[in-house]
């Protein structure tokens, strides 16, 4: 009999359920024999004994279902070596609760802080497998995390809503999708919805290029203008900040994002009126898109691969069509993010996207 | 031969194309001999004579197209007697071009600012007849308005996708939803997305009322709590100051809209970490839901009706499912809020959502 | 306390568990002492003692999920007074399993079949109250019934789909809409999708009026034409027929439904190929759209008033935008259906819809 | 100055208008002077010289519009070499066509009939670039194609809808899906919808294995099962038949598709009452989602830079994740199918679904 632990953390995403019904779904159907304990709210419910053993009906109709069924919180990497206000050693009784189960294996699914907290377990000599989660499609390793492409739908949605009363009103607007580091989502949203101009963090802007640009449309025309801007884009000045006087910068500022400082300067330099969009945590949410139900059913029955054949300490990922199996210690502590140079930003380019640069 | 019209004013919705392709549908298929005049961007383009003959194939395959082909403004009503920078008078540029163009009747599509130039207009000797648009379903006179259903199910989705993401982290979220003045838009997706408080601007909270509120589900085990607050919700504090006190104290406030002053309020009662969404203008926009495009299409039919029996003067409107017509002076000027005892808000308060009050 | 059993009976729809979840979360926010029996697979459940104590924890996150957590079945009226195979008088056996469990109230949600099986029990002396629920909002005493609307959007949604295939192609396509004996599902379909022919149980078509239609569109130089079909549309012929010499024609009938006929027969006069399209069960399927959830909550809340006014025998339903209860006896054995000369026809015919009569 | 044609051939499919969108955006972006010719029809627009030469303007707000504006038709290949009716040599029309307008190069979107076209135009001389599009996923050289993905959503939405019903009333259903010689849609849309049973034509199905699946899921206590069945799904009876023997029994059957015939077999075998739901020409149709807006832009800006670089000849395609070019000659005439051994479908068997094999 096989003995499993489940738990999922960082922010919640689409399909995190499909992901362990997948691997649960195989357990049951390749071995029969297989008790599954559930951990609360990601690492918390590892480090503190909270969990429960989950009955095989807990799996079913959950392919659909947004959010995961075990509950998730944000247990950052830094301070996982840091005892707790009552001196726990967390790393510790992490092992501690993984060997009192005799667990045979840990499916952790996460995305980037996850998988270093993931390494260290396993370096510590825990049998562990995981699963590329985020609607950021950063990890390294693998070309695709489930959650991204339904995210996406999500911020096109938006997206596809302003066009309509944008064209009507002749009117400047800013989408602001999710994305402090990385701008897959920005850039895919962006690009489904049409916007005109897209800001990422990976290429910072100049901003009189970005007034240029929607100065063009104008005199071409067009009634409006949409920008479709990510949470982390970054202006070439404040690129050129260390991090220190950026974060010091960022502390100063009247505005609660980007698109509100943005938006000032554009009107400054433009003239015209801005309004700006935050669908924010709605981009987590919801149930998961049949690409994400595909693609996480895939990984999770993957994933219950490896368990079998005793295989850890992987994440499973998709590399070229290709499920794939990368090791935990090259996942951990590296960013996939956007080359400016790709092919998919030229091809932008060419369809007349400006990128601010 | 008719000569007619169209103009679409005042912030845009779902279904104002829905409702012109029906006024036009009807008079070409009863009549043949008609021609339409599209002035563009609402009353501007009448005030202007900025305006085109609008072709019959124009009208083809926008029954779900969101937005408008004609482009709208805001032109208030308060403005409209005051003369332009160039010292036009604005309501006799708008008789003008009437009478230039030989119209024998002009259709507006509008809300409540819009009702009060319509019927200013019909006053004035111009043959109108008026379509009740907006998301807010504010407009006396009807028991509906196009655009509402609409919205409701656009800001029901946002509700619905922070649900899951709510409930996988055990968080306190607030959506922010259209309506200044009246909450009938937060009222109808609060109940449809299943928030646990609804805050409207017809029903002042009081702050401790709601903390409490989040208070009991957590003692019930309830690991998160849903607010669907009106852009115009107000505290009982609030409530009570002058027009005036309260306008410097918005002016005043470092809060860009009610939620995130809230947010704070809560915050410091309870102790819990709140976030904030703000779907914004993502709610007039997209393709009209089908609710909408079945009752703007036979208000557009019943306005060609009217139209054609030279029955001028009147807001085509719906009361108790049927069609019907309202003198114009009787809708200007009005607006239909919630009253705190209707039967909505009764059975909405017995399920065991809390209004704060 | 109060002893509740709830069942969902005939065919399902969306909003069945919305509703239960109205009635539950009613009964215990007001009373607290309550005890819900959820009686499995409609009437069955209740003849054969099959029902089971629903904790208050099953009616949580059940808003938004199509379906019914009870299951239903068909169990025609007209059987009801016969034994079984085992010569059980079902009336009766409904009766002892009421009293076994000592109900203070039934609660029933069904459409025109469950409405006479509900009457029959209020008749012999049980407490009920009845929820009406069918995508066909056929059920007397009702403006709306939760479902139809959610019904509605799919069946638009597959209009939509197939209203840009038919474009691309320039052909003519059937879609058939669920609806035996009534058009409402088809005719709000058929509208808000833009069919250019509707054809309704309740209006019979004359085949050469709709060849005529399809041949004026081609004429007129529109590349397709789509009708919107209800399963018991009918043609002027089939109408004359006596109800014995029709179900003879249906069963000798080599056409799976209507719509394979009249496909055939239009062929014949225009030479036209034509497609099909069932989207058949997926009608019923799927979460309820807002305006069904915030109907059947508030017809929830509504059912569990009456309970705790110890008013029984009533169906709950809205007239006038006002929720109402009408008297069990007045709503059995009959059926609300379209009357061919009220306004929306007439609106529909005016923006040139064909109804083939 | 560049003279471009563009057509869309054979059955439609969604993003068609964003692919376009895509080639004509980059070339008035990268060169400005630039004629584009839409012909009518597909083929038969270039044969029969019916085109129109499109205005800039006419690429604006369609990438989010389904179907194509220039319209499609099939045009089967092995007519090509044969007169039409009045003796016209098709080929020899074509080209004649192409010389006429002077073109640089004719831009040709379609599936694999539609490629063995091109390659034939190609290899006559004439400069020829071509996207691959098709809700199938079949075409040879391409990881994918636009318009699957946008099906692959809209089948399982049906099965979605199917899903609650079906889990309501305890029954058997099939979910009739596109694709008369691949799999590639109705094994996506059945993994992302949770089917039970998936029949592809790729896997000969064992009918007493299809049954044996259904009990036992009904011996599990699972009260309903699901088939995901494609319009070419095959016995292994059926399968073992000569090409000749298969088409006579086909034309003899009683049945309109496989999943009535199906349905008759399962009944026989299990007793069971099957519902069959086709959701037909809907799979093809509505707005493109967003991952085939982004797909359809990149290849269409892939086929822009081709056509500016005179490199003609070639199919863009996407292969691991890049934009590719791949040789016309390489592509006509094959058929890219599912391996039975590859490992989604090794993934798809792991997590419990039958292929009845």
């Amino acid at each position: 009999m096989l003995r499993i632990g489940l738990l999922t953390s960082g922010g919640d995403c689409q399909a995190l359920n499909a992901a362990m019904r997948g691997v649960v779904k195989t357990l049951y159907n390749r071995l029969g024999d297989v008790e599954i304990y559930g951990f609360e709210e990601g690492y918390k419910g590892l480090i503190y004994g909270k969990y429960r053993l989950l009955a095989n009906w807990e799996f079913s109709g959950i392919l659909t279902k947004g959010g995961t069924i075990l509950g998730s919180s944000r247990q950052p990497f830094k301070l996982m070596r840091v005892p707790d206000e009552n001196g726990l050693d967390k790393v510790e009784a992490m092992k501690q609760t993984y060997h009192k189960l005799c667990l045979d294996c840990l499916v952790i699914l996460g995305g980037n802080g996850t998988h270093k907290t993931a390494n260290l377990l396993s370096e510590e000599g825990l049998n562990v497998v995981t699963l590329p989660k985020t609607i950021d499609n950063d990890i390294w390793g693998t070309d695709m995390t489930f959650g991204f492409q339904s995210a996406v739908n999500i911020a096109t949605d938006a997206i596809d809503c302003i066009h309509t009363t944008a064209a009507s009103h002749g009117r400047v607007f800013i989408v602001e999708v999710m994305g402090h580091k990385v701008g897959w989502l920005t850039l895919h949203a962006g690009i489904a919805g049409g916007a005109d101009i897209i800001l990422l963090p990976e290429i910072p802007y100049d901003i009189k290029k970005v007034a240029d640009a929607i100065d063009r449309r104008e005199k071409a025309g067009k009634r409006f203008t949409i920008l479709a801007v990510a949470e982390g884009a970054i202006s070439k000045e404040d690129a050129a900040l260390s991090k220190k006087e950026f974060k010091e910068k960022q502390k100063r500022s009247k505005y609660p994002s980007i698109s509100y400082e943005l938006a000032d300067r554009i009107k400054e330099l433009t003239g015209q009126e801005i309004r700006i969009t935050v669908p924010g945590h709605t981009q987590r949410g919801g149930s998961p898109c049949p690409y994400d139900r595909v693609i996480s059913t895939r990984f999770g029955a993957a994933a219950a691969d490896l368990i079998l054949k005793k295989d850890y300490g992987y994440m499973v990922g998709i590399i070229n069509g290709e499920i794939t199996k990368v090791p935990l210690s090259e996942v951990a502590g590296k960013l996939k993010m956007i080359d400016p140079d790709c092919s998919i930003i030229k091809e932008a380019k060419n369809v007349g996207i400006s990128f601010g640069d």
